[in-house]
């Protein structure tokens, strides 16, 4: 049967539909007909005979195809056209799985797919960047390409069960909002009914306000960077996850929150995504009990800086991952204390000392991956702040509410999705791990 | 002690937190010393006596207050005001949970609150929406509002489990994209790097071409309308929880998948948000096994509308749903099979009559809650549907090539968050549900 631009709907099927990793549950059992539906992975044509291995989202199988005819349709199967294949199960332990398909009906349910940009059934592919941004929809099937967003999917399932098994409330918070308030720069504007609005940087202040409603709230959403900046490291919009509590301390009482969404971020990685992480071959960080605590000032010391740096230079965090290896065994370094002139007007000072801030920032393997930290909570301390910086309260005036009427000690973090996932599996450029990434040359796909 | 404007930190703590919640367990158990953390809910003044009822993220607890210097404090611990109390555990089968705390010590964590634009301790509050939204740092606070939001977050839960349990993978797609494509009107522009971008007004686009990498998929974010409409149900920017599935047979596998989501989200508010449903008194629907459909053409009769009539009018809907309850006996009601000339250019055709359309809405309780159905999945449809309605196929560039590399028969759904925790309340209005709503004229806090 010559596949057509229109062929007939299948259904209804003649058999329910069985996954591809399933066909292992054949080993043993008398010949059966099954129904297998995915994609041509990959034709591999001999004298008399082929084999079509069959891709879903659970694997790939393979059907063997001897019969004259379905030999010759086999030339019209393209790669990456949908087929259904109904056939017989036949013990092989070559196949994965250890069962094949052989007397297969193959049944297109598309015409026969274009050339793809990469070949999906090679292992590893050689196509550059631009090839696998350009053809993003197509490129992302690969079963590497794939494999990394498996990692991400399970980060962020182990992010959300960890918070909410400790009370936090998911909150969804605005993305079109008023001021362009937190940073000033890097801000884009929007044509809002004839107003101008901003898309959000951060749920920072929303999050805030939220624990003066739910005391502990997470969300995960879209962040926009208007950056200016080609880097590997830097997405004009991304994935946050967010978390902040109230009734803490101080935000040592933040980074044992962040360790403990680390650790389950972790775990849910090897429950969920084993087979991404097995092909990728991909070294998953341990959680320690503990995260490493050093101040700025001895990490200043640490990577030889002088003491009156303001911040750490990407090499310096590099230092320092190495250091936090080989001293603590540890891919996580909590650096705290950072300089106050450095981080957001929000920030809680340090009661001893108010040069250093009650902040920190989490490196991962030497790259910071989540910034993070106790917030003012009291009304005047908010003026202060914002008086100090010459900045106008009128733009803040929802955001001052909330401390006006009661606030806890309270702080959260911000972990980057995507860059989380580059650092796992060590992609050189962010953007290899972003499903349809956004910078300052890319729009689309 | 007077509160002042910076109390000394309350840490190191004299004894670990105990939530208003878990006051219960102390009864019956020798008197203890706990500490509470908390926002003053309430005080009421009795000569020589006072009550203060403190709020956590877990509930309520009252605290005892007899000493005089303790009860001229209490004059100035203004509702909303966050404290730590230290007191001891005393039984009173009056108390929330059966216990009080009495003897307390009562620590300040910030100047006292201002009065707060709606009193949180009654029941109920008789505030006008105005007041609610633009006060809404605070007004979320009331227990009420705050069950509502625990009906949402508790149905994402739901939505998440249940697609995750079938093998759906999420995926976070992008909110900046090139083309206004979509629906043309109603979108929202962007200055991107000094070109034009747009708001994604759903991530309808992007979940179908992640059908073809990962074959089941599901997203919870934003969507953005430029709604230029003031109505009760419409919203700037609401939360979608969107789904789509490959290999389907038709639209109905799509409906199937949609009922197992409803239930997932009941099971959970259930589960995760049962004393927000008793505080509301909701009546939470039953999702029979198999939902009700009905073809759009049986729809315009038992409403006795003309035979030609396009789409359903508002009245029309609630008939339905008044027909569905009375019938089945059902909350819900899927209308299939609506006019292709009704319905976006991607959707499916129904096989034997090319007027209706392989796509549906749910109704729930006479209201429109989602839209789904199976779309095209062959190129050369596009090509047709495209050119069909004089559009170019440039702007779609990306999204066609998708369909050029071998797609899936596919469909999905989109439930508006907002929308559904409305009828589950019986809101008049969806802001009342929204945590912080956007709309023609409203873009702050």
């Amino acid at each position: 049967m010559p596949p057509s631009a229109h062929p007939p709907p299948s259904h209804p099927p003649l058999l329910p539909r069985t996954l591809a990793a399933d066909v292992s549950t054949y080993v043993g059992a008398p010949a059966t007909r099954v129904r297998l539906s995915g994609w041509v992975h990959r034709r591999r044509r001999l004298s008399g005979l082929a084999f079509v291995v069959i891709r879903d989202r659970s694997g790939t199988a393979q059907v063997v195809v001897k019969d004259p005819a379905a030999l010759a349709q086999v030339d019209t199967l393209t790669e990456e056209t949908t087929v259904d294949v109904v056939g017989m199960t036949s013990p092989n332990s070559q196949a994965p799985g250890g069962v094949e398909i052989i007397d297969p009906l193959l049944i297109p349910l598309t015409s026969p797919a274009a050339t793809p940009p990469i070949e999906m059934w090679r292992p590893t592919h050689s196509a550059g960047l631009p090839t696998m941004l350009d053809h993003g929809p197509v490129t992302w099937r690969h079963p590497r390409q794939q494999a990394k967003w498996q990692l991400a999917a399970a980060s962020m399932h182990g992010f959300r069960r960890t918070l909410e098994s400790q009370s936090f409330t998911e909150i969804q918070t605005p993305k079109l909002v008023e001021s362009a308030t937190e940073s000033g720069a890097n801000v884009f504007s929007v044509d809002y009914f004839g107003k101008r609005a901003y898309l959000a940087q951060s749920p920072q202040f929303y999050k805030q306000m939220c624990v003066g409603i739910f005391e502990r709230v997470f969300e995960v959403g879209p962040v926009f960077r208007a950056e200016p900046h080609d880097t590997v490291r830097h997405l004009a919009e991304y994935v946050s996850l967010d978390a902040e509590l109230g009734f803490i301390d101080d935000h040592r009482d933040v980074v044992a929150a962040l360790r403990d969404v680390l650790a389950g971020m972790v775990e849910s990685i090897h429950e969920r995504a084993s087979s991404a992480v097995e092909l990728l071959d991909v070294d998953i960080p341990r959680v320690p009990a503990e995260l490493p605590v050093i101040h700025f000032r001895e990490a200043l010391e640490i990577v030889g800086a002088p003491s009156d740096e303001p911040d750490l230079a990407p090499a310096h965090e590099r230092a320092l991952g190495a250091w936090a290896k080989e001293r603590h065994d540890s891919d996580f370094l909590v650096v705290e204390g950072y300089p106050m002139v450095k981080r957001a007007f929000y920030t809680s000072p340090q009661p001893d000392d108010p040069r250093w801030s009650n902040s920190f920032d989490l490196l991962f393997r030497g790259l910071e991956l989540v910034t993070g930290g106790q917030r003012l909570h009291r009304y005047d301390d908010y003026v202060a702040a914002l008086t100090q910086r010459g900045e106008a309260l009128s733009p803040y005036e929802g955001y001052l509410e909330t401390f006006r009427h009661g606030m806890p000690p309270h702080g959260g973090f911000a972990i980057g999705l995507e860059r989380w996932t580059a650092r796992l599996v060590e992609a050189e450029n962010i953007r290899e791990v972003t499903l349809f990434p956004r910078d300052l040359h890319r729009l689309a796909p």
